[in-house]
């Protein structure tokens, strides 16, 4: 079973035209048109014990959080706000309430600190703790694709990759830096100001935490365009290169878990873009661009010396 | 862990002030004002395998069609017509691509019948099976709540009660009545067309696929009222007597799993209900009135003699 193909027999399956959903499944959110210029974003996520989380090293407050941050992150990158959210677990019947409350308490806090409010939930028994996590955002813009992308087009990012996949596998290094990198993983940052900026400015983008390279391929193909990355410019976190040695490279690649953003910004957007970020201190990260001498969908890697390489789409997938 | 206290500690923990926010936790479904008069209703309800449905006995399509359905009585339940659908899956990795599709097709086609478009999903491994969904659904009217009944006011149903407990049980009955009550385990009406009617004419509705008796107490509790039951006009599907013997009436009481509605009637608008009811065809049972006699939260059953007994609040609890 694989996944993309899988997600395609469901995308034809449920295919059904309406006026009023703008952009169904294949994006990060979907995009409902209200009426007056106001749309509706939707989106969904889901958190799995043993999978997506270890629920004895992790605190069931950071993994309330993390499950909100994930459906934050797919809300922003169509541009969106975050408005409403409502939280299904899934719990053993031996589940300490404790835990359950202090995961909600979590959830909360993010969600508080993303202008989010939680309206609803849903609890079921089952022998796998699992959140699945919907959250309901809004724009008056046109929302961000994941097309839209052209030639020439820079790249961006809003913060380091590879941090989390480092830190989660980081638990035994009691350094600063492996306490920095598994705080990256544990207490992943909001990104909703630049996505603000990305909403005013990108021509496309894409939500990564799947993997950099599995998401800017993503990105590449609903766009058909190419995309080459100045390997030394990927952004690393304080103590990445320290921590991952050889691996550090394939963990911004591959890692997954790092909830930024990819955008594409036109040439005539990045001074607008540039003065914005600089006046709101909101860092970004350049990291490439698009091009035309490749065939779309096409993801290479370039070097300090110039020299090209193909990248392949590093990532996690559920059903490899 | 009592499902119901921690519901109510998980309430306090979420809880944040927001205007647009009109019902949060602890109706039906979340209703949020979006200005012009127009509202959206949110829900979400989960199904897992081996608690809810049998992968092995029911088909991929059957259990795609009940997640939706009984979503669809939630929102339904708030007098709501539902719009959008997200459905996010848990899956084992040995999970057949086939089986994964025709879960699809069923959610996709209940979906089509109840007026619902599916935009968007998620994908997850996992070591269990499990359907989350995420339903939104608009009303122009101010939403029924579990709050508001008065005394005075009629008790209906929306259909039969009892069947479906009694047909998930009936696998090995291949009579007649045993496919009856199989069916209205597996393969669960809409009620949209009545949930129409009572959005218009009830004081107060609730959606009683955790059992009609748990299910009313909230109504009770909600609405801070008494409610006696005439115990014989209980509706029961055909077959059921037959099939459930003694049982009849406690499975119609806490059996779960019908996906009907329950709603008070003020007196006043009953002539208005049945000539709506008439004229559509559509059948509503009567079934006991709200009664100011006994303190509030109480829920009293009355035999043809006219003896009253209290009823237990029996209906499916995931955390007993």
């Amino acid at each position: 079973m694989d996944e993309f193909d899988l997600i395609e027999r469901i995308r034809r399956v449920v295919a059904r035209p309406d006026a009023a959903v703008e952009i169904g499944i294949g994006d990060d959110a979907a995009a409902i048109h209200l009426g007056g210029g106001r749309r509706l974003l939707l989106t969904t996520d889901a958190l799995v014990a043993g999978v997506h989380f270890d629920p004895v090293a992790e605190s069931p407050a950071d993994v309330g959080r993390r499950a909100l941050v994930a459906n934050v992150s797919d809300i922003a990158a169509m541009g969106g706000r975050p408005r409403w959210a409502l939280l299904s677990l899934i719990l053993p019947a031996t589940t300490d309430a404790q835990w359950v409350e202090d995961l909600h308490r979590g959830f909360a806090e993010a969600a508080a600190e993303a202008g989010v409010v939680v309206v609803g939930g849903n609890l079921a028994r089952g022998s796998e703790l699992a959140l699945s996590v919907t959250l309901v955002g809004e724009t008056q813009l046109a929302p961000l694709r994941r097309a839209g992308a052209r030639p020439g087009d820079i790249l961006f990012l809003t913060g380091p990759v590879g941090a989390a996949a480092a830190g989660r596998s980081a638990v035994a290094s009691d350094s600063h830096e492996g306490r920095n990198l598994r705080r990256r993983y544990l207490h992943p940052p909001l990104r909703l100001d630049a996505a603000a900026l990305l909403a005013r400015t990108a021509s496309a983008a894409i939500d990564i935490s799947d993997g950099l390279a599995q998401d800017l391929g993503h990105l590449a193909d609903a766009s058909a365009v190419a995309l080459a990355l100045q390997l030394d410019d990927l952004p690393l976190a304080f103590g990445h290169r320290a921590a991952a040695g050889d691996a550090a490279r394939d963990l911004a690649l591959g890692g997954g878990e790092d909830y930024e953003l990819a955008a594409a910004i036109p040439p005539a957007n990045l001074l607008l873009l540039s003065r914005l970020a600089a006046e709101a201190g909101i860092g970004l990260y350049r990291i490439g661009e698009v091009v035309a001498h490749h065939p779309a969908g096409t993801l290479v890697g370039i070097e300090r010396d110039g020299t090209e390489r193909p990248l392949g789409r590093t990532g996690f997938r559920h059903f490899p």
